[in-house]
């Protein structure tokens, strides 16, 4: 049973790489890619099941109604899905409830699962940090993810009834522990020839686990790209995060 | 509430770390100290809820069925246990709903974490390797871990329905690519100065997930041990495996 | 003083790279490119006083003899010099004095001091190995620069004196040790997703020395051509490996 | 041909680890070993040649000019030395030409190994970071070993003319790119149940290029003694830092 796939936004970076992604997986077949100047008609034309949106942050909610109103299910990796975009398109999904959206900021699975780890890991270590290691043209420190992983595990550490990590720095004129994000020390690294880089680091007495992902190349993406299209079309309604399409639970 | 705890093998390198560790942990209080010659009375006598039984094969079974028999809870950490042995247990539990007994052959969180990590990742990536690094004391190789760890990869890439991990050497003639365990290659590292540290690779198209234990010293079996025996007054009957008393879900 | 470079196998993956690396470069020009149609003439004409020559073996002899014949300098990444060849270069480069060849088997400046420091540093730790990771299209294990890195680690080790390395191991039924070159051991891994890296571990008593190259495409070799092109007009004769035009000695 | 030897300030935790060592080492033989209350001329009538002094910043000066004195050679680990104290004890070695003294700040022979690796790859890499991990007790950050590490880096850096890393940051309100000493960035991670670690990043356009020590323990500095005492009957005159003992150089 192949799933008959179309990518919209195919001529961009990420677009591009998609193409070749679904081209190559098995199971998939590609039978539509819509650039910047072509109709969503298409899509129609062309019996696609799931389509991949991979457009810019102003199209992609018309472009997801679209599909969602022609029955189509749809893996969107554009960003700009704000509260409000996101309660119309669940509302939408109401009306059509034969429809599915996954919404995925990040679909590098090593990074949506790291972040699961690091989650399941907190609340039995003492400590916790995190490094991350960027290319040197990146403008903001600590990157989103770094952030983003940070606060998941000073919740966790909340939740399981953890106090703050230990930490006997007296004297750091320089700020060498990092930033903090509730509570938990980030650290940034630009490094030229690396691309993204995470290493979240839990340590206890005699004890250390370790978690690092690394992401190369766009074409990082594209495994969580195949993995979401090949799970969508047994799932319904919105979902917001890979995570939700992976199996992150064993028997 | 303070959680009455014996320890049963105090007087042995894990014993004599277990008898600091709860010393030293908040909600638990040391209520006996049994070694090779104590009675196991003075168990009864202290008033202890959970013992901690790190003795050795040929006189566990004995101690835990002596401790269930008299309603105790009783946290494992001997080896020796084969499925005759876990049979008679498992029946004599039967006989006694009231107590509990966790067999765990590896007290390492850090350990016991990233096996299950690596069984929740490994249906993601094309690539799954196994590296252990261990002291020059060490007799055999791989090590246990590292063999249990390639299994656990193997049977979840199986289930997954994924094939044989991606490898074209067609020229190894210094077994360079190391053990093969159940499809999965293991390699041994052997260090002075090093003691138990284990490496899980995974890779596909653009991207690495890396999950590493280190274990220094027996020190390190400690935060295990006393997870578990404030985890075990809420449990009844048999668990083999540190992983079934630690909280590997996320809400 | 600007520096004028030709390119010889300029159409080829090195050679495109070397072109873009060149263009880039303070204090390079790039004069003429010389694909396989091209006569070696362009050089001559273009003025051209170093050639950065990357064809294939069977051209690289012919090439170099026509650039030392006219005086040029040539930084060589072409394989294929055996011991005969050097020497017929040898002595060609006495009768041109003027003239000065580099050939580099490996052009990643963090291999050849990865290299560099192993050998110094193999003298004062009891145990080293080496773990190299490729991709999973590599035909061939071990890697050629992990033997080369563990035949130098073992010949330093014999002229420190040192013995083999400690290892206990009595039972390795599957071959997780890996291969053994010279006593030391080395571990190939294959990885979807990697290039080339590889890991040389040292350890003592308490301590341990890693120490890490990765190299994740050609590119990685392009720093090296270009510190090859910018000291070459400062030599003469012949040298062979990279290590020899850079600077391994503090003040 | 032994070595015969003597501990100064044996009781100590390092002197403790000293006396194992050189009880152990090949070549050593250790014929006094001096606490508070002893008398340094046991040193003399066992008939040392070699003495280690591992006392403490007060007394240090007194007993190398014993030693020095008595025409023996002196391996210091005691800190203390300021730039008076060196001066007058360089004008007593010069009276005593026939006596040797290594004052070394650290003793770990991977540190130092590490430090130097650092130089000398600096001036090849675009990019060069330092992360270092140190235990939860410590009072001060960045470590004392990190903050040197990226001063050779950087004087390494400027003597190569090369200018400031590439870091295009604009924002980083939280500190995330922690310290900053002579341009080179270094973080600082403290993690329970680690003890002194140091990672020295250096990257480039396509390859990357790490070493990383890891301290475990005091017994980490032996070999760093021991190999001291067995070179110091080869040297006179006045030495400090661990470097100026090691080979440090290749053929």
């Amino acid at each position: 049973m192949t799933i008959r796939v179309a990518v919209i936004g195919a001529a961009g970076r990420m677009g591009s790489h998609a193409v070749e992604a679904i081209e190559a997986a098995e199971g998939l077949e590609l039978v539509a890619t819509v650039g910047r100047e072509d109709s969503l008609d298409t899509v129609l034309e062309a019996g696609a099941e799931v389509a991949v949106e991979l457009t810019v942050p102003k199209s992609t909610e018309d472009n997801v109604r679209f599909l969602v109103e022609h029955g189509l299910k749809a893996v969107v990796g554009t960003t700009g899905w704000d509260a409000e975009k996101l309660a119309r398109l669940e509302e939408l999904l109401t009306a059509h409830p034969e429809s599915a959206v996954l919404i995925a900021p990040n679909f590098s699975i090593g990074a949506v699962l790291a972040m699961h780890f690091a989650e399941l890991a907190a609340p039995y270590f003492d400590s916790a940090e995190v490094v991350e290691i960027h290319h040197t043209r990146k403008l903001d420190a600590p990157s989103g993810t770094a952030v983003h992983t940070a606060q998941k595990i000073a919740a966790a550490r909340t939740a399981a009834g953890l106090g703050a990590v230990p930490d006997n720095t007296e004297s750091d004129p320089l700020g060498g522990r990092g930033a903090v994000v509730d509570g938990i020390h980030v650290h940034s690294v630009r490094q030229a020839g690396m691309n993204a880089h995470e290493e979240i680091h839990f340590g206890s007495m005699g004890e250390a686990l370790t978690i690092r992902t690394d992401s190369w190349s766009t074409s990082a993406f594209m495994p969580g790209i195949v993995t979401a299209v090949k799970e969508i079309p047994h799932r319904t309604g919105l979902a917001v995060g890979l995570e939700n399409y992976l199996s992150l639970r064993t028997a």
